[in-house]
């Protein structure tokens, strides 16, 4: 299902999904300009694999639990977990349980 | 007491401060080329004045309540809430309660 992106300036939630994740693709909660955000949600045992991105970015954990793997490390990431990644810094996921994280692209190359 | 930032890729918690909130002050958790995230916190009562900032930005209560002012609205946020804002639009604050709030930057001009 296509979620409409929010607009500047309206609140929109970004708490855990619960009961819901099992039903809620990945989508983008805005993108603007400078900005993207989205909520990426993986099943249990999902993996994303390794990719990059032309900007910084940031990754905060909003429920579940995920490997996290980057510049030759694996972190496990648990709710209230964040970090940040230089542009263009090869990264990949798996999902422990079913979790999502919030995810902020810096649109503009780094 | 100043906090030393986080270096990309590294884990850190952006989780509610709870009973540390009383004696931690607003602080950078990164600051890179592209973003900076900082995190706010507010005892109750308490303003952030009117600013704005050269780029886009995201906003994100992690605990407590705030109003927040832009464009001639004001919104309740409670943990959980999240806005984003354009390059450059005047926003205030004040705590409602004792709250912390994630604010991401993009540093380049929008």
């Amino acid at each position: 299902m296509a979620l409409p992106h929010a607009h500047s300036s309206e609140v929109v939630s970004v708490r855990p999904l619960g009961a819901l994740l099992a039903q809620t693709q990945s989508h983008a909660i805005i993108k603007a300009q400078q900005l993207e955000v989205i909520r990426v949600v993986l099943r249990a045992g999902e993996p994303m694999r390794q990719h990059d991105t032309p900007g910084e970015i940031t990754v905060q954990c909003l429920e579940g639990e995920v490997e996290f793997q980057v510049g030759g490390a694996t972190h496990r990431l648990r709710d209230g977990d964040f970090l940040h990644l230089r542009a263009r810094a090869p990264h990949a996921l798996l999902a422990v349980n079913d979790a999502s994280l919030l995810v902020t692209i810096c649109l503009q190359p780094g």
